[in-house]
């Protein structure tokens, strides 16, 4: 890897090249030390932007509520860069190239910065690269980053994790089974959007939801979520899930929770990525050839010989040699 | 610690003593170095019996399935474990209690050993506790252990890869969202289910299975995963299945499908396991209080003077410090 490189690249990001991000997103997508080498150059330069996470079941509407949001920022003078993200499998692999061609009247706007990133395999890789994404589009001067999940699994809870704010989109007449699936993400909401609230049951569906939200516990004077109908396909109701926004962004600012969030959000993020390196150690031993003149620790567990706690405490010190060696 | 309790305890759980069964599974829900001890002793002992995953959306009827699956199991001789895991929120904490009075008539058969599982915190905690639950179960001499998941997200297929043998259940008529959803699930099945089969739709849904399954990449003389209708609530299709399920395993042990799985299996567990070691020492650094005389490396992070990736590096040889000092 050559340093000049990486610095080059992170001068023309900072000096905010669109060509120049969109390469860097591609390191970022394909891990490894240069990526790593260009976040850590970048890290200094972020911090700046307002990050909004965006999940809720498929079908919800998000991308026409995301490309909604944007044209309001954009309205109000801030750039705007999004990010979605899709952890699926192979078998719903067209729902982010839909997307994107309905976002195609966005990408004209040179304010705009519109990426997807697909699933890169599991373990975790995934949030890792969204973060160090999210940090190179800080670090280009965007200054509202929209990250949409599709789904409503895990790997989407801890992207949203990332997020300074994070918005849950429910819609009218979804089934008790997906609000029960979703229940893991109601939780860490800071904004609901009701969507598609022209449909019927929708006053059903935000009183329900206002219902739950008081079952939360909550401390005085803390951020009570607010829950917004809106219909993204008609261009209704989303002045207010921006002025929503806003409200957070001040909440946070004002009460130090901002910085709460902050360390959050680091905390989640270095452990990732630590849990990542042990991943990369553990499955190189598992895949690798055995070791000359004695069995591999897996196979001894296999056999069991050596149980698996004690073999993960093995590899773990491994992963610290290999890591910090 | 005292190693008499544990070694006591081990040896009744090991004599097939119900009560220290349920009292080591109380250990192991609790996590600890008690519970590792254990888990340790009674790892020799474990290897003999089938572990069967069964998994799938909320009201796919798993639950019934599964008691109707551990009566055929019982009348063609096997004891059966049931371990039903719910890594869901609080919103949805009355399924597993419903479940068990379902199972009530189960639970007076001393061959039938049940336990229900809540989630105990995010990081992995779940699957590392549900396997050593397994590993308990197996050491007692249970030859079936039926693993149940509630819901689909990643937590279900992190204990889903537990199991030697996994089945998916589906039912007629859900919509494509939640189907959509399980997709990462559906590629890891071994025997697929669908439930409620007298239902509208229930064809529809058998042939699309099928179809999907043609999708899948597989090796020549591969398994080929069946797909079978049925009505656990009837008992109908319940004997199908089961026989399924000893194909799977003959299947398994013949072409050494079972040692390979049973390494994916070891590989996966230990890596959750250094992952969980490494989580417990990066979360006690974000709450636990500032060393002396130095700051917090997590607080250089949230200053930006440290980049996640150097300071993922750092606690990750604190984390083998502790795990193996």
């Amino acid at each position: 890897m050559a340093l000049e490189l990486v610095e080059a690249l992170a001068e023309q990001i900072v000096e905010g090249s669109t060509r120049a991000l969109a390469r860097g997103l591609t390191w970022v997508e394909s891990g490894g030390a240069r990526a790593e080498a260009l976040c850590a150059r970048l890290y200094p330069s972020t911090g700046r932007a307002q990050i909004v996470g965006i999940t809720g079941a498929p079908g919800s509407g998000k991308s026409t509520l995301v490309r909604a949001l944007a044209l309001v920022a954009r309205a109000r003078g801030h750039t705007v860069g999004i990010l979605a993200v899709d952890p699926s499998s192979p078998f719903s692999g067209g729902a982010i190239l839909g997307d994107r061609i309905r976002m195609s009247d966005l990408t004209l706007d040179p304010g705009v910065f519109i990426r997807s990133m697909a699933t890169r395999g599991a373990l975790g890789g995934l949030s890792r690269a969204a973060a160090d994404a999210v940090d190179l589009m800080d670090a280009a001067g965007l200054g509202l980053i929209l990250v949409e999940t599709v789904g409503v699994g895990q790997d989407e809870v801890d992207v949203m994790r990332l997020a300074h704010t994070i918005v849950v989109v429910s819609v009218p007449g979804l089934g008790d089974d997906v609000q029960a699936l979703k229940a893991g993400i109601l939780e860490i909401a800071d904004v609901h959007v009701v969507n598609k609230a022209d449909r019927e049951g929708a006053d059903r569906t935000v009183a329900e939801l206002r219902a739950m939200l008081t079952l939360l516990p909550a401390a005085e004077d803390a951020w009570v979520p607010p829950v917004l109908p809106a219909s993204a396909a008609r261009d209704e109701g989303i002045e207010a899930i921006a002025d929503a926004l806003d409200s957070h962004r001040t909440y946070q600012k004002t009460s130090g929770e901002l910085e709460r969030r902050r360390r959050k959000i680091v905390t989640a993020r270095v452990l990732r990525i630590a849990q990542d390196l042990v991943a990369e150690t553990v499955l190189a031993r598992a895949l690798g050839p055995e070791e000359a003149g004695r069995a591999s620790l897996l196979d001894r567990v296999a056999r069991r010989e050596l149980s698996p706690h004690a073999c993960a405490r093995a590899l773990l010190a491994q992963a610290a040699g290999r890591a910090t060696g």
